[in-house]
């Protein structure tokens, strides 16, 4: 199967490396907006050669997008209109109710399938890409009654082959489950690394006492823009309900601390432990 | 060296593993008020032998106190009250300010050498104690100008046998820093964890999504309520600013997201970005 990863960065790279090592690619072909990424994904060995999208499209079985959901909004509709018979397209993207709005009704729907894989790290670009990624992780597929069964059944034997447990949901689901254990960790993270480097320009000593604890919240902080501005702008209604909610949680801590209810804060504490029964 | 641990959890028994297996340690004797501890960290060979306070007190050269910093207020009068000449009291918590009042003036002031080491685990008991936790962490030393020579130097040769490094500053500088890297991350991951097992009540399915990033940022929220709210009492001051701070940036996310203002969104993260150089 010759495969076109359209987006050389951290997700397409790493399922580049990943498809070739599986032997579900026989060919990866690189598409990429940054020439840049190009040269360097095939200098990294990710992708076999690189393309236009267009010379891309005329000869890949599948062809995965793998680039900001903004970005996906611009090239979808021309991929959507000149796919060849056989031929699956499917997106990778963080969120899905507007790019799946964006190709409902398309006389070649059925040729898509809208993925979004569970996995990933802080750093972006060809160099971020990484063997097993994806491994053991979970591949969210959504609304898939409107993809083709054989278009279906190609992807979902893509994802066996990455060793993904798959779970299947819908647009609207996938967009709020997301909102809660994606999309806010990141706001949380933004903030908390603005909150304490406004600090760090008054006194340059507190990083000095940075440990594992703060590295862990503050880790995601160093995500891409590039990505992450997209994916609250598509997401906007359920990220803002998130936020709304977590800023209320603060506000009750910080209420607890200001009136030194210190058994109420206790009993909070209990109560968020009990995130252990889901974290392993 | 006899060195008698008080609380043999998570700091506690890291720190009698290490100081043993890198031989600062003749012999570590424990101290727990919970009976059972002592019975385990006798079963994991964290300690040669378990005793009352004021048994170890009598033969040990060092004593360690590592218990929630609400405790050490209370035991902390009687040991200082007791010290056999040439005995050193350590203590290892998490705030400094309200500990070092406590001993201000004490005649035996000079024996007390007071230490926070950066490190730690969303864990807590002796089962929870590991060893290396320290290795190549920072342990910071306060207000040492208050210990006696002899008293800082034999702390200062165990630093370096547990491969630390020394930093050094005065209770109200470390209780500001902490406050930014280690105690606003627990809160905010109690926070994220509340705002998500409340969503997680109507709609189970949520964790089915849930990812490295979810759980770097709220893994802290497995912590004990018992170390933790007596952390957040005595570092409420601190605390409180820099929650407020916090809820501001989480605000300021908020009115963007509200108004559409993706631009100004998008140089708010690429601010938050320079955590970078300060993260490895």
């Amino acid at each position: 199967m010759i495969v076109t990863i359209v987006g050389t960065g951290l997700i397409g790279g790493s399922l580049a490396i990943t498809l070739k090592e599986k032997g579900a690619a026989t060919k990866v072909i690189g598409v990429d907006q940054q020439a840049a990424h190009l040269v360097r994904a095939k200098e990294l060995n990710i992708i076999d050669e690189g393309a236009s999208l267009e010379e891309a499209m005329k000869v890949s079985d599948l062809v995965i997008l793998a680039i900001p959901v903004d970005a996906m909004l611009k090239v979808l509709p021309g991929i959507m209109d000149n796919v060849r018979p056989g031929q699956v397209i499917m997106d990778v993207g963080s969120t899905k109710q507007i790019i799946l709005q964006l190709v409902a009704g398309h006389p070649n729907r059925g040729r898509f399938v809208a993925a979004h894989p569970m996995a990933g790290t802080e750093y972006s670009g060809p160099d971020a890409a990484i063997r097993n990624l994806f491994t053991h992780k979970t591949m969210v597929l959504c609304d898939v009654k409107n993809s083709d069964e054989d278009a279906l059944e190609i992807v979902e034997n893509m994802v066996d082959q990455l060793q993904m447990r798959t779970v299947y949901m819908n647009a609207e689901e996938h967009d709020l489950h997301t909102a809660y254990v994606s999309h806010i960790s990141h706001i949380t993270s933004f903030a908390l690394a603005l909150t304490v480097l406004k600090k760090e320009k008054e006194s340059g000593r507190i990083f000095e006492l940075a440990s594992g604890g703060f590295e862990s919240t503050v880790r995601l902080a160093k995500s891409s823009p590039d990505m992450w501005v997209p994916i609250f702008k598509h997401n906007r209604s359920n990220v803002l309900d998130v936020l709304d909610e977590h800023i209320h949680q603060l506000q009750q801590m910080k209420v607890l601390l200001e009136t030194e209810d210190y058994d109420t804060f206790y009993k909070l504490i209990q109560k968020s432990n009990k995130i252990r029964k889901i974290l392993k």
